[in-house]
């Protein structure tokens, strides 16, 4: 479209001389988006690299269960900081997850996994005695218990025979009677209570197959079933070595990868930007793992590639001049510099699949892992492998977002070694000095005060918790904590949870009934747009809500305050709103609410569609939540029904006046027509009355109604009109004759046409003296009755008027 | 939810040692907002006073006729910077908009309006013959061609006859079949082509009565409305000053202001935060003129209050220590200092009713004008008035912002004088020295190249233009050219934005067929998760575009050159797509599809939900904008509507059945209740109803209602359990009453204690035959009477028990 660029109509002529404007000062500073940062435990300003745009790269999971509320916490955490920076503060994230695929604990899940169904499978299609299960059963449950419950033994049991490791059982199963040793039990291994669950049932099957003798194939089945842990321990050792097909871990890993994303859908978690999967990313980790050796920091060592973290602490890296000329000392271990050389937190970050060979300090981690048989392998200049656990992120990451990024996020519990060997890899592959400028680490979540596990039957997955709450509820209740400190997510908290959603449901749906209300009356009449001191106040609030709504997002993300801010303003406006609906100015009450939806909306906890109306109005409120374990309709059902419902509540009203005043029925009658011919018929509502007092409803376009409402209107007038016709031309007939009955029968005949007539006037002689003939005399007698009954009748309807 | 607000473990022992950080040094300095201040015809930085809010106000419109294509661009341009600085910038903006609902114009109209309305329907009522109304009519023709045409006559006429305009009218239709000379008077007066054509039909239906004679009713109606303009003037100044019913004047801008809004909302303007009436601020409006003279610089005059000047101008101005300790000399005409003095400019800014009786200067102008009779007029220290034009907006202003604001905008032919002198008013007022620091001026709009008016039938109103346009098309056209440049509305460009639309609509249904088609694919399968170098390519680009964007719209709003960079990078992708759908990554195509939808939504041009799915998705694309003139099928309104309009036609079923039946009220007022507490709640339908009468209609959870109706119905049943109870006591003393009173008080003393009693059986001696002591024959008595009544009460009973 064409236009003058030149902005209005300068003066021709005279320059303009507007020397007075001054830049103004704000009253206060604008307040700095600080975040807390892991690399320096405290707050620092944030400054993205490119003004405008934030780099960010998650851990995501490693997929071989189930999801569970710590990730839900986790993610969750990262959604809410992801959404407030993009649609509070304005940023553009670039939000990189990835997806760990190839791991030690898939691996062993995966491979248990598969020989259990393929032994189960070959029971039914092979002729196994069941004495032969039965033995392999006995011999993994002994393999199993000695495992678990050799160290708990007063004395460790004589040989590894069933025998023996019955009496060991017998020996744990007399102890467990003592609270206070299994205590001590749990503290030396989480994982006692499920051990002892697992072990004793496990026993029992075992226990009565012996007694059994040989059974049914079923019978044998039950008794693997019962045991499974042991079975798949027991199998994978026998023939864990001989699962090789790559399907069998990457299905397992597509699997948990699917159910993970249903799970963060079902929590309003957004996608990332980006996904990447290691196993779509092996050729780049083979040459970031070489780039790391030709730079000296790491080595090959068993078929692996081990980083050199003593080599690189304190090694001098440099950027040249056209990189910005600077000069460093590599540093380890940034995030948690204690945490050098804890073994028990090093090991943990190595997979239980991983050999030592060839390692040279216990402080290196893998890079690169020499993959055994059963174990997934791709080719290497090492030889077949796999990677290390931590160079993955650090070559996804590079993958995708360079050489460096504005945030990494992931749990607290990832810091060390995870977290700090990527630093490492990272800034020696990159020669750089900050391969991060921001860690965010979301907090840990304990259940009821304690950490969550499934020994301490305190672990609750996400679908589980989806059962009892709303995904809105979980948000909430994390929102009210600070994303980086420890959550506990206990029954009495979703209590507070469940009364702040009531307070903003209930100031929502009444603020859209009285928006409602004073959208039906018209522009003309409402009146409602001088603002008082109260509106005025209210204003005033909701503007010191922004601005500390707004302080507390800077304060490194601090949605408790922000959202106690949004909870407090409701509550003033409530305070407002109470002094009476007619005392409401709805404008300033809607200022408040669409302030309110939308920070709430910004937070990921609307349902439904933010606009409704067909001029895109903004909607009040956060929509309705599904309730947990019901079906959700989907729509917005305000937007679409509230017509109808003010239609009918109206009729109700006019009804119950109506009543009240003891109407007449033709009145309430009258009523219910008007409501089908009018409001409904604009609603695009026929109500078609029925013989048997029952309506019939149907959906009709207005215009359609109209036109037949209108077209029956008009034939019952075009009746009407030919009655009235009718009915006057039967008047005009009845005047008329009373009009000739005026004259008196005894005078009818008192013409020159006769000369004498007797009393009743009836002629006797013509005019000429002759006597009236008979067949005359006949014919006048009959119009005499005639004009008599006429006249009568004149005379009675005189007599009428004059009564 | 009790947590400890410490942030994750921080290590007992060791003082962490984390001193490597460094603060990120950004690639560019980040694009501060600018905005083009008409203070200083000049691109200035955006400094809102209080860091997150922006307060701004809005000249609205003057309502007595149809919104045209020039609202239309004032208030889209401004809708769409305001929603620039919320949804992109991030800012929340207090909107405040005003409704000139008192002015000369309404008056004039409204007066007009009313005078030819009320001549008409006399005109059916009175018998007035129709020569009287030729007559009339004449005279009114006469004065409305003479007012329009003498000056384009040759010969001026010999006099104010009908003839003589009648040869007048000859001359100017000869001369008028030269072009030129047409061009020649349209240049003189652009509303000549107007007049032309209305005193040409007026004068064929003045010539046709004349040779007609006496006409029906009917005829004289026609010759009116055929001199519909001429009569209206010459009514006006017959019977102008008889008009007073201020329901008149009220009545005209309240239909406007309703047609306005309706408008408004078609073209997905915003509504303001909070919208000011003049009519309901004239009290603030005196006590801020009072204010202006107190301070010196207005002085009252023939009744009206003139603001001086010259007595302004360089008036010195200062603040004390406590509010900033400045000193500034105040300037007049701050926008436009070269119109100062400008006769026309001032002159259209006063309004065609407004006397200058009193003015002292001709530069000084109107704060308060005296009411002449046929003008609305309010109580004032200086007699009945209304307010000036200018005066309003500072006193609404200041009414709901307080002493000054950041924002001003209005139209630019509003600069001078209007918004030259809203600054001068409040400046002298608050004694401020910048009372409004931005003010944005929205740029004309012309119509293929020339300005709209009437009389050049190129006036296109907003309804005629969303016949042929969607408003998404309007607002997108708006888009593509700078707020503040000159708009040339033309078919040729609306061409550009069909074709642009065309670009986005294709390209957001080809990523949405594949979306879906990846979304069928199972996770495991897809494969599509590792970014090749075109990915990273086509993101880099979407990096590019989104910083490009973010600067255009720092540069004042500068959305032609933003909307661009959208468009082009929707050509970049479609060329990335074009290689082929096997060979297309959706995750990077949905990361640009997913931001250029954002932001086209952030623009207003979105339509429907943005969000789709039980998850919350974001919607790819804008939606499908409503064909001009064609309605809307929306929602699915069968199954969401179909059991409330079942609820509201069973409830009218029942009300007619009963009225039929002339069934008591209490019978229908319990089909009231039963609605409410039944069927509704079930439908989770809240009807509260109120004391006025109209119940309040709310959407809530079935359950909720229900807990609430059964925690009121048991309250109610106690209340009548204890009621029951009370009245159970009751019956049982009245028993025990009656059974006490069967005793017939003449026997009651037949007892051995008495020896003699008299006929109605009281005691005359006791056993020993000794007479009863006086003393206790009144105790006796006493005791008699009681049991007399107690008796009449039980013989009372039994009589009843036995009728």
């Amino acid at each position: 479209m064409a236009s003058t660029q030149q902005p209005h109509d300068a003066p021709k002529a005279a320059k303009p001389t507007q020397d007075s404007w001054r830049i103004p000062t704000p009253a206060f500073d604008e307040p700095k988006i600080k975040v807390f940062n892991s690399l320096t435990r405290s707050k620092v300003d944030f400054v993205p690299k490119k003004p405008g745009v934030v780099t960010w790269y998650n851990c995501g999971p490693t997929v071989y269960d189930a999801s569970h509320m710590g990730h839900a916490r986790n993610y969750m955490a990262q959604d809410i900081m992801r959404r407030i920076l993009r649609d509070f503060f304005g940023y553009e994230v670039n939000f990189v997850m990835n997806i760990t695929d190839v791991d030690d604990k898939i691996i062993v899940r995966a491979r248990q996994s598969h020989l259990l169904t393929k032994y189960l499978s070959d029971l039914s299609t092979s002729s196994a005695p069941s004495s032969r299960v039965l033995q392999e059963v006995t011999s993994a449950w002994t393999a199993y218990f000695l495992k678990a419950f050799s160290a708990s033994l007063a004395t460790p049991p004589a040989d590894d025979s069933f025998e023996a490791a019955s009496a060991g059982w017998a020996e744990v199963q007399a102890r467990a009677r003592d609270a206070a040793w299994v205590e001590q039990e749990k503290g030396k291994n989480e994982k006692f209570p499920m051990y002892f669950a697992a072990v004793g049932s496990g026993f029992e099957a075992v226990e009565a197959a012996r007694k059994r003798g040989e059974g049914s194939l079923e019978d044998a089945k039950a008794l693997v079933e019962a045991n499974k842990d042991a079975m798949g321990l027991w199998l994978d050792k026998q023939f864990g070595a001989s699962v090789t097909d790559p399907a069998i871990f990457r299905d397992l890993a597509a699997f948990w990868e699917d159910s993970f994303f249903h799970s963060m859908a079902a929590l309003r978690v957004e996608r990332p930007t980006t996904l990447t999967r290691v196993s779509e990313y092996i050729p780049e980790i083979v040459s970031f793992v070489e780039g790391i050796v030709e730079r000296g920091f790491a080595y090959e060592g068993g078929g692996s590639v081990w980083f050199d973290t003593a080599k690189f602490e304190g090694a001098e890296g440099h950027k040249g001049a056209e990189e910005g000329d600077e000069e460093w000392r590599h540093t380890y271990a940034k995030l948690q510099p204690w945490s050098k050389g804890n073994r028990e937190l090093l090991e943990d970050g190595e997979g239980s699949l991983t050999s030592t060979t060839g390692k040279r300090s216990a402080s290196d981690f893998a890079l690169w892992k020499s993959s055994k048989p059963g174990e997934p392998a791709w080719p290497s200049p090492w030889g077949p492998g796999r990677p290390g656990w931590h160079i993955e992120c650090s070559v996804m990451a590079t993958a995708v977002l360079g050489e460096g990024m504005d945030v990494h996020s992931g749990g607290v519990d990832l810091a060390f070694p995870h977290h700090d060997n990527e630093l490492a890899q990272s800034e020696a592959f990159h020669n750089c000095r900050q391969w991060v400028n921001y860690f965010l680490h979301t907090g840990h979540l304990h259940i009821e005060g304690l950490k969550m596990s499934k020994s301490l039957k305190n672990f609750i997955t996400i679908d589980d918790a989806l059962e009892k709450y709303s995904a809105r509820q979980l948000r909430f209740a994390f929102l009210l904590q600070n994303w980086n400190a420890r959550l506990d997510f206990k029954e009495s908290s979703m209590q507070e949870v469940r009364s702040a959603e009531s307070l903003l449901n209930n100031f929502f749906a009444l603020v859209k009934a009285l928006a409602a209300e004073a959208k039906e009356q018209s522009v003309a009449s409402d009146g409602q747009h001088h603002y008082e001191q109260a509106e005025k106040d209210l204003l005033a609030k909701l503007e010191s809500a922004q601005l500390a709504f707004r302080a507390a997002l800077c304060d490194s993300f601090d949605t408790p305050t922000a959202l106690q801010t949004l909870l407090d303003l409701v509550s003033q406006t409530n305070i407002y709103l109470a002094r009476g609906r007619s005392s409401t100015n709805i404008r300033a009450v809607l200022a408040v609410s669409e302030y309110v939806t939308r920070m709430l909306r910004m937070f990921g906890l609307g349902e439904g569609s933010p606009v409704e109306g067909p001029a895109g109005e903004r909607v009040v409120g956060w929509g309705t939540a599904p309730v947990p374990g019901q079906e959700d309709a989907g729509v917005d059902r305000d937007a679409v029904l509230m017509p109808y419902l003010r239609a009918l509540s109206s009729f109700r009203d006019q009804v119950r006046q109506l009543a009240m005043s003891n109407a007449a029925s033709s009145d309430i009658l009258a009523l219910c027509d008007r409501l089908r011919d009018e409001e409904m018929v604009e609603l695009g509502v026929a109500l078609d009355d029925q013989d048997d007092g029952r309506a019939m409803v149907k959906l009709v376009p207005a215009a359609q109604l109209r036109a037949a409402r209108d077209a029956k209107a008009a034939l019952a007038a075009e009746k009407a009109e030919r009655k009235a016709a009718a009915a006057a031309a039967a008047e005009q007939k009845r005047l008329e004759r009373l009009e000739k009955g005026r004259v008196d029968p005894q005078h009818m005949f008192r013409t020159d046409e006769y000369s004498a007539w007797d009393e009743a006037g009836m002629p006797t002689k013509d005019r000429d003296g002759n006597e009236v003939p008979k067949s005359r005399t006949k014919k006048l007698a009959k119009e005499y009755a005639a004009q008599k009954k006429l006249h009568d009748e004149f005379l009675k309807e005189q007599a009428k008027a004059q009564a």
